[in-house]
């Protein structure tokens, strides 16, 4: 007998960000695997049942939601932002290559939402109005060399940049690092913006030039996004700053 | 007297893939600025009206809309996906920065969406797994020449790609000559991924490789994902094939 995995993405915390898809289904989950605080902003019934793991256990807990799964029980995955973005998506995937003939049979069903880039691009402007990228400033994974040449391609490349993961305990350096390589590609008078919390009450959203840019205003829940050579920005009196990419190369005013 | 302007993504189609955040706004709103299919998708009131334009008006529209906020209605433009990726809100921007003085005193509301890459990448796995970039290849707005430099620097430093507005009318030979400058860089078993109305009835998701992608597959409503050569494939019996990108760089089983 085979179960139901859904990998659901909730937004960027913000219910009323949250897709109907997301909500439906997660009323008809029975078990549930994610993040501690992304199973806390849910709210389940008396039936529905939660395994919270850290978020260093990505592997662990896609083999446990399979293994749940294919034993026949509703099973739904829960990922803030996208899913698919830097979130459990590819971590089920890689189970399932990796895994028992019977996992490959789990009927998967990704939703999508509301990735954190985005909502804090909505809340700057359109920094993202044009040709962007996302990366990860996680070595966990990969090795920093790689992060280094990436960061330096798609800068050179007048590609708007947003950041995920820029910092932690583990990796206090990148995300500095990572602007002393932009300065040597990027004007330094680059807007960029750090943006914490998007559409929740605790957010913030600062706005400040490459130059000045500074990592010790980011944390875990922060995405960054430096914007291109294009990048613009608008100052109004009593309203906050606005920055956008032109849709067009030489497409400001 | 001021009124209120908000910039609105949809989603890709799906009203389940609408946040309530979108729809709240869409409630809030009179007068409706927008390209005619993304304006039939609205369920509307008497009180509301609506303003349909083309889809090649995007500058006008951001005029119009900011001249009706400015004189004390309540606007809303509204983008498929996200207003704030290749839509409506740079655009806005662009009107506000160019326009007068009295247009910077709108208070700007740009509610985010789903992204089409997003509902795509859910369908097929998890493509957008690790880091990635959007491009748009319409060359109305910029060189074709810094298109072609894009895909080189992208694709060389390992990111997976979404292409944006692949083909049109206008526009019928640019996503060929882009498979072919990718097959240059990229391995020519790369999978690809053409995803068209992705959550709609009249959706399609086709996989192949780089070798076999044929340009006749995309319309105006398809959102192309080019593989980095980190992407696997897993065939399941039965079951759509899943595509992803790993978390880890030579992250596969």
């Amino acid at each position: 007998m085979t179960g139901k995995l859904t990998v659901v993405g909730t937004g960027p915390g913000n219910p009323d960000q949250t897709t109907p898809e997301a909500l439906a289904a997660i009323a008809a989950a029975h078990v549930f695997f994610g993040y501690g605080p992304y199973l806390d902003r849910l709210t389940l019934r008396g039936d529905q049942r939660r395994v919270a793991s850290d978020n260093r256990e990505e592997l662990a807990r896609a083999r446990d939601a399979l293994h749940t799964a294919a034993s026949g029980e509703q099973v739904c995955v829960v990922s803030g932002g996208d899913p698919g973005v830097f979130a459990m998506a590819a971590a089920i995937c890689e189970a399932i290559e990796a895994g028992p003939p019977a996992w490959r049979a789990v009927d998967l069903v990704i939703v999508p939402g509301v990735t954190a880039m985005l909502a804090v691009a909505a809340r700057a402007g359109a920094p993202l109005g044009h040709d962007f990228c996302a990366i990860s400033l996680s070595d966990n994974l990969k090795p920093w060399t790689v992060i280094e040449a990436r960061l330096r391609a798609v800068a050179t490349a007048g590609l708007v940049i947003a950041l995920y993961n820029p910092i932690s305990r583990a990796r206090p350096w990148q995300l500095g690092t990572a602007f002393t390589i932009l300065r040597e590609v990027l004007p330094w008078t680059t807007p960029v913006i750090f943006g914490r919390a998007a559409g929740r009450p605790d957010e913030a959203i600062d706005i400040m030039t490459l130059a000045e840019a500074d990592p010790a205003r980011a944390d875990m829940a922060t995405c960054v996004i430096i914007g291109s050579p294009e990048t613009r920005v608008i100052t109004r009196e009593g309203l906050p700053t606005l920055v956008y990419s032109p849709r067009s190369i030489g497409g400001g005013p």
